[in-house]
């Protein structure tokens, strides 16, 4: 197995559980290289598989290219049952038209076939360059390999395998008790480009031995998605490739959960809420060349799609965001931004703070002191923008990072 | 008067109008340094002086957050009559509250009272950082010595002094026949960032001796401005500074113009179109840290509208603009931005040009030779992205350009 390094296994139970095995009873998984950039040596083909068919939910992008990966998700998961996903990445496996769809269907059918189980429950998702066929015949050839290696200690593999141009794996592990039974939920995510997320690929995909029902789970995991991976993203506004595929294999042996105002029902949402709220903050911290972590926070707004709205608008401008990079406190920029949100509000109301600093009072600078100060928090990793528009009670939050130099290098350098 | 360099007059009559004087009769203007920006000694204060009142109209920003001097200049152009416009760089004035406001209009009254005219004929324009006060002792100062150095040869100086991180001065110069009297038209323009333009403010000035009604003048404005600035911003999104001013001050002797179906009419708006093309082409050429200069044509649209929507969403995916920068000809980003722009198509039709080399065709790569072919077009400085969605016969052409370190460079650094 490969090492993961610490900080990137986050556990909401402390540093002891670090220590704890990632794993998830009735899950087995591996990784290797399948050379699907062709030379490249390092594990870029993962699978994951079920010893009992597990209850499966998605969530898909709303990209109206999709990628043939999930078109054939998309056609599965209606049955909400689930026993393998095979992913890699180097490859989107998107825009490649009908031969695009006939090698993702010959993968699925080499899983099946080697693993045994239904073809229509094995999931696919691929990340990585758009437009190109995927190096079959290699990837055939890796299958066998993988379905040999699999193990209960894989999981942490198959998170290295599906980055891109990730710099660490997003691994976060928790536990709870239902009816008296320790459950298990390992969730593991690749994250993006952060500047407009919506057009680098995110995958996520979470384990857990819950007993649930098809329903509660695509309940829960919609909510848990819309106050996590949405809130780093735009409505309807995401890459050809993203989804998010949870697994629920009843291994635990707690009554299945089927009512969602039951204390089982709530704790494993709060759980899964918690795990994708990681998984998608870890995201945003490795967003391509981002030196900040921000979180905007928009309060006083009249209701909180207006308050997403004018978030969302200041978390794209680039303006804004390059200022961050330089470290510059330039509010005018962020005023500017709401200004031209479409959102109506009184501009000589706003409030806008950096962290516990007050920049900005009724529309106005506070001062050169604060612009100081509030200089000195740009210095810092993580740091929240608050602006208060004082126009209702409504409020949001963003997260979101600056557009580094990095950016454009990597971006620019993609493909070459 | 500071010398312009050649290529920053745009005559579409040839070369040799380019040795040709930039005036128009009855305007005079002049700039000095005020040290707006305290220790630059650059002229960064301009004043236009039309020795009669001037037909005048504007088109201001959308942005919510208004500018003082843009606040003023909406209470003023109802009237339609204007004889002097003051613009100043290196501070826009903006979010500055009431005081900002009494300091425009002390401004303004100052330019009255030295020139003798009416205040409220008076328009300012401002441009640059936001949410400082302007250092009025020295823009007071500065009045008398602009209103003594007025010449008929002092445009070009304007079109200088109004630059911020524009690289050349914009000025385009055109001559046309009306009613048998010669009319020229002279435009000046500051270009902006060019990733979201909407957020940099872009100033525009266009001086004719034209003699129209105020209500064609109005007509032809807002006909030129949406075939030139509005395709290289977006609907409704401006800066808070943003504004066009076109003033004519009849000294050319032509009959009225106030009937747009006349040759007279056709042939000024015609004119007027085409300055206003122009300039908004140099503020894209002259794009922040901008490397290429990309058409964007969206063909084979049902309606003018989606054509819109889909090439903006080309146009600002930062994805796609940091390719382009590279010189990548990643067309899987280009249709996974169209996919995501709301708009209905069906991918498998899309053919995408990069120009006469077709690289997709029914949404797929046409090949490798032809990805070769497009990477050399990419070497070009102006290229042309041609989509074509087969849906319907609409088209729209949007102007853009790259997302490069330098972009990224200048807007971390921009205050500092």
């Amino acid at each position: 197995m490969t090492p993961v390094p610490a900080e990137a296994v986050k556990n909401t139970k402390g540093a002891a559980a670090r220590n704890k095995k990632i794993q998830v009873p009735g899950f087995l998984a591996s990784a290797v290289s399948a050379q699907v950039k062709k030379g490249h040596t390092r594990p870029d083909l993962g699978l994951i598989f079920s010893e009992v068919p597990a209850v499966t939910s998605g969530v898909f992008t709303r990209n109206l290219v999709k990628a043939a990966p999930v078109q054939i998700d998309l056609g599965r998961i209606v049955e909400r049952k689930g026993r393998a996903v095979l992913v890699n990445s180097g490859n989107a496996n998107a825009c490649t038209g009908a031969a695009g769809l006939r090698d993702a269907r010959k993968l699925s059918l080499k899983v099946s076939q080697t693993l045994s189980i239904p073809d229509s429950q094995v999931f696919l998702a691929s990340t990585g360059v758009i437009g190109q066929r995927l190096p079959l015949p290699r990837m055939m050839k890796a299958v066998p390999a993988l379905a040999h290696s699999l193990s209960p200690d894989g999981l942490p593999a198959v998170a290295q395998a599906i980055m891109t141009t990730d710099t660490f794996p997003k691994l976060v592990s928790e536990e709870i008790s239902v009816g008296r039974k320790k459950v298990r939920i390992v969730g593991m995510a690749k994250g993006a480009g952060m500047l407009h997320p919506d057009m680098a690929t995110m995958l996520c995909f979470v384990l857990t031995d819950l007993a649930v029902s098809p329903a509660l789970l695509d309940r829960f995991l919609r909510k848990a998605t819309d106050q996590s991976f949405n809130r780093i993203t735009v409505d309807g506004d995401t890459s050809t490739n993203d989804l998010i595929l949870v697994m629920a294999n009843g291994l635990a042996g707690n009554p299945v959960l089927d009512q969602p105002r039951t204390n089982g029902a709530r704790l494993f949402s709060s759980a899964l809420d918690q795990v994708l709220f990681e998984l998608a903050r870890m995201c945003v911290r490795d967003g391509e060349g981002a030196t900040k972590d921000i979180t905007l926070q928009v309060q006083g707004a009249r209701n909180e799609e207006e308050a997403r709205i004018l978030a969302l608008t200041v978390a794209h401008s680039p303006l804004v965001k390059t200022a961050l990079f330089g470290q510059d406190a330039n509010w005018g920029r962020i005023l500017a931004a709401l200004g031209r949100s479409g959102v109506s509000f009184d501009p000589e109301r706003v409030d806008i703070y950096f962290d516990r600093v007050q920049i900005v009072k009724n529309g106005i600078s506070k001062g050169p002191k604060e612009e100081v100060r509030a200089g000195a928090v740009l210095k810092k990793r993580s740091l929240t923008i608050r602006i208060d528009l004082h126009q209702g009670s409504a409020e949001t939050r963003i997260y979101t990072c600056d557009l580094s130099l990095d950016y454009v290098r990597i971006n620019a350098d993609y493909r070459t």
